[in-house]
């Protein structure tokens, strides 16, 4: 996608006609879909492309949206989507890749400078994976390098313990935790970069699909803990991006 | 349906006799189907003929009630329904018609008198189109026209900025939006139309299936917001037809 | 408060030197006062200027605002006040008026043009008149006319059926309940009107401060019925208001 | 079954021996059945035969209880069973009956004494039905004559008026709604008779599965109310068969 | 209070004038004081007067209740009521009761007929005893006998298996107990008379104020129980004595 | 008190009367004081006396029951309760004790065998502290000995570790903790022997007075765990000495 | 699996060589599977093996951890496993068994000393039994002899009391029950051991999914009551057995 | 305070004998006051010494508290403390300063380096300033340069984006919002930075003390958006000061 200048450069030489300028300017800004309305200026307004959220969309409705995205030569990431999705999206674009153990859908048509610093992924149990393979995938999507370190729950102290300095060595930490959501005050507790804590739904009874590790996660008594929404691996992954680029 | 006054002639003139005065104008309040006790007085009392809430009900118990609603010569529209429901309806009215992304049947047999302002239907995101559209059709149905805006939502601002003009032209604004929703505020701090806002089951974890919209939409810091269920489409565009034709 | 094309008339003309020219245009957009950012532009925008919620504010902080709003030749109304914080506005406004049953503050500048249809508001019980009358005068502050009605729910309906044709003649409905807060959907069921719902926090138990009333209105079997915040009589007023004016 | 007196009658006369009559006696209290402890003094001491809650049990639970039940002579009743349950019955009772409407198998070994008052039993929609239908072949099943009156909400009130001196001849009244469970209200401020309410999960979105219908019943600003939980139309008839009895 | 026939006749005698038989007439239904519409019509309807429900309202609106209840021949009962209000209401009822142990002031003109069955009231703790007393006082009002058992809650059975024949001698059975409100299940499951159960707000932590009570009692295992509002003592008598009417 | 056993030998003696000997059984089990039921014959049944719930008591109940109680030579504890009660109660038993930290009233008559093995009661944080006093006073009053632990939440995790061996010398552990609650996994990680979990009502926002510690515990990713009601440390003390008597 | 002592002493010897110590003695710490942490110390730490929680984890990573729990002869438990699962564990441990009542799969390498005193598994009703199941198992698993009693709730009080001195015998008591979960109470208040109450998800409407019950038995007025999360069979058995070998 | 290492020289010097050296050491890890243990780790652990949360202390634990810290040369932080323990502070450190705008104590021994960028905080509303002050207030403790912004909330979306390229140059943003809590969406949106969402307990009904506003940013549909405690500006700035310093 050219940005502004570029456009009104080639259209000053006239490489670019009047009408073409228009319509290119204004996609630079949006795109109407009809169902969608593409937000084409999020690289330029936070730093990376917009990702199609897939739960509840159409197939068509992707369809549409990577086509566009594609056409604007931007980097693709649709996360929440099934195998099925994977093959719609292949008539399209035919080199995305579909990770099943993260649900998502990555095309990268621009390499991402890449960030020197690590990103420490961690959960406390199996279960928890697939949300923070969607964190750890995202992460990498957005160039950043990833630690996994998986199952290291708080029943099992030393398990933690273990790996402590590992995970100090990383600048961000991601912390995903189902059932009573203790390990982010652990970890917080032990580190002194910013801990970015993600309930999961894994549990059952008044595990509440994960209102219980959310409750336990806000409430954390140690401090530098901040929270994102039940199972959102990806919001995880982009706040630490973010913080990662700083 | 003739009213009570044209029953009373028509009985006076003997074109109808005694027996069946009496049924009609019984029937003309409301008609026992049984399961069902259909409000026949709806549009003398409410200005609009009784809508049928599909859910939850046999297509033997909605094929009896458009059948009722067809002998009275009423406008007929069916809510929540999928299209099997649409086939068993065909058996008795075969020119209904279907609208799969509102999930409506919808049948006139009068057309209303159409109304001159619009009714502006804006979408936080793709994924509230299902609701947008039943609350769009819903409003059609009643004689309005419609202005859709979709995929609006406050974390890509300049989309909503580049319409609100547009906006600005509706006589009533119905804005649609789950997950934490906040595009009535935003709308109804830009406008000064009445806004009906709608809360979308849209969203996962912490998004208790429009709980997190419902409260957010309840709690608008602007002035002008009233909130209808989550998910009614329905609702809003009544209430909206309601004030349109004041 | 002078419009922009009148500050840049009075510019031209010299009768207003350019700081003052600058200064006057930023205030009638907004005029930061540190602790808050008073929104001057509301009257263009949104149709009223900006209300004054009460609670959680510092007497100073209201002071600081009502003297802007004065200084603007604004209206005023502050919301959710004791008499104490009357006694604290009044050494600025000394005309400023206190409504102990809804617990207002308003002071007139400039008289509103009235409206010539009326706005009813109806209570269920004499419990909900507080919330009533702060929709009450506050309809009446932005020039409505209103009939109240008051304790009429639905345990003892002729109440009710004995005033219906009263009610009828509103071009706008307010419903004030608690407890069950059936009062909306019977009252829906009676009227061709837009209803505005407003849950109260009267009860006790499983009332559980307006949560049932809430519910009750957001599940109302009758069509144009929305519904605002628990306990919120200037919402609902407001939202009366602009529909009594279009 | 024999009650203690003939059990010992017989056993003085010879007619059962000792063991016979040791083991008779104890299962005419209660009868372990491995999975189920059968509850057999429940007639004398409730004044009607154990009911069997049929859902969560499994097929041969369901079969080990009738067939105990029907050796003692005793009335069945299963509720909240599908089809595929009274097959398996079958097997063991050819002659029970299910009621689809209701969900219930029924069989009646020996003929309870009928009453001769009413149980009315109303529901605010046809989708109330089903809830309704299990409130009313209950009371049948216990010896009461039903008076069924449906969709009857009120949002069409005249539906409800039309027919209140017809519901005012019943002993108690049976009240059976969803959404914001209005109707109840409205019923018991009609008349002078206990009115028992029954929630159902009908609705959507802040129906909450029935929490709003069941917050709005206990809130009822009407006296002469109590309520059962959602879509508990059995538990609301045996309360009424009591209260009709007495 | 002179019923319609007795005013017509008055009126047809002359005794009554016209303008007076009007007004008579029109407050034989209900009269309308301001703040509230007193329904006069509730003891021909329900079987007995409007009682009072003290709380959130102020001293004059209660005062002016009274009087027009007294004017009109009719007994009074207040609920939820300090001992100030009596002090109030003393002014112009000086011969008024107040119950401090039921927080009810009642005042009698015209003896109920005595019903010669008993309403057993039993309380799981102690604590309970304010709403038990609320509910006994309103019994005894209304006309029934009152039978008082306090203190038997489940975790010591033998208190109440001891008094277990007591309690089957009364017709209708009121339960009141607070923290998981277990008592109306073990005593539904030892009678053959309706049990109505009111949860107490007493106990704490997950007690939530009554809501684990009122769950458990919603959810008894124990046919022929039904519920009423949290704390609401008042609604269980005024049921238990339609009931005892019968 | 005399058992059962005593006073039938005394009757024979003819050191007790008939009369005596019949209240004296009778008493035995319970003992009717209006407002109470004493449940004398706990300590036979559950091997303790009854400890008395003061909260929501009056200071003349409680009097009636520590009478009762003394009389009976039983040991006293009253729970919840202020010092203005322990000076109501002090005019009947002078020598009772008021624990402030604990808000506990105590009173031994007959000094309870000692238990050799340690109760550990361990707090997350200072603030849990008055929870945890109640734990220890009780489980002291009981006849244990208590070994406390104070502020080790894991947010500073050394300072447990530095602890866990002699944690481990205890039979049984009472977690006490607020916010998120996630000591009690830590611990239970740790250790082999039954951990007792007291969520605390410490913590703001979204502690919701303890629910989000109540829910961490339940989920505990630690086996071995059981929990007890919000800010109960009187429960875990009685849980506990149970345990450690075995 | 060997302790740290025994590898040592054969390192020591040459019998393990320098490698193979250094993994051993680490594994026997925790290993790490990629997916899982297998925590390797839980027997020297707590007393028993890792306990496999099956739900939620694919066949590959429940075959990857029972596979190295083998290696390590340690006795397997996998909970909340279809028989699905058992056929993919059959193919690494043929003579592993699967428990369809209680969902449990279990393979006993080295026999756990066995406990001479009884766990009593007593369920309210016949539905609770999968929970009770899987706690009746798991104990037998851990060592414990287990005493079941079925469907004893409180709506019939005598099936519970004509086994109570049974349940004396037993040393640890584990109630499960759904619905109003009352059991606990009334088992608690007839005996002098600890009762571990488990709520189940058995139940309609206001259960909430054992809302209910959880909540009844976090308020129990019975004392030396605890309670683990909904449907926690196996919690509960834990909690026995650790109590069981003190 | 010294470190392990300054401990260890003065110790080889002879300056410090054996039993102050054990003592310090000891100190420098944790210091046992009995009711609180002291976590003195945490500037070498986490970076920052540890914060008193002063809300549920008594007055003698804060000073025993801060007693200990001053003694350890450390800056002294105490959240949610009234004017009332600030006197009480005063008598063992008089030069501690008492913010009441942000209800902090404050006392700096070793002035923190600053960091040359800023964070900035950002409120919706006037009356989400003390949360938004506490926020503030630590983050300056910490050493940060702030900056505040206050009241421009969505509903006035202008005054927001007047300011967006002031907010722009924070390195990291804090966002304070009370209602529907849309603010962070909006900013989020317009940012490349990260944000940190605080929810205020601000607002009335619907609000529920600032569940809508958790809900509303925990689902944010603005990417970079993580969120803490409702009202926990201390947790904000912490968070906020570890990603700044990075």
């Amino acid at each position: 996608m050219r940005d502004l200048a570029e456009i009104l450069e080639s259209f000053k030489t006239g490489a670019t006609n009047l009408n073409d300028a228009v319509v290119e300017i204004g996609d630079s800004f949006f795109r109407d879909l009809g169902h969608s309305t593409l937000d084409s200026d999020r690289v330029r307004r936070n730093g990376s492309a917009e990702v199609i959220y897939g739960e509840h969309k159409t197939p068509q409705q992707i369809i549409d949206l990577v086509s566009a995205l594609k056409e604007q030569g931007q980097n693709i990431l649709i996360t929440r989507v099934s195998q099925d999705i994977h093959v719609a999206v292949s008539s399209v674009i035919p080199d995305s890749v579909y990770y099943e153990d993260a649900r998502l859908i990555s095309f990268v048509q621009e390499q991402q400078p890449q960030v020197d610093t690590t990103i420490a992924v961690i959960t406390a149990g199996t279960s928890d994976m697939q949300v923070a393979e969607e964190a750890a995938r995202t992460a990498e999507f957005l160039g950043n390098r990833v630690d996994r370190i998986n199952d290291v729950g708080v029943a099992g102290l030393h398990r933690l313990l273990a790996r402590i300095e590992q995970i100090r060595t990383a600048r961000v930490i991601i912390v995903v935790a189902g059932m009573e959501g203790a390990l982010p005050s652990v970890v917080g507790g032990l580190v002194d970069k910013p801990v970015i804590a993600v309930p999961t739904s894994i549990g059952y009874g008044a595990a509440f699909s994960g209102i219980a590790a959310l409750l336990g996660m806000l409430n954390s008594c140690a401090s530098g803990v901040s929270v994102v929404n039940i199972d959102n691996g990806f919001g995880a992954a982009y706040m630490a991006n973010m913080i990662n680029r700083l």
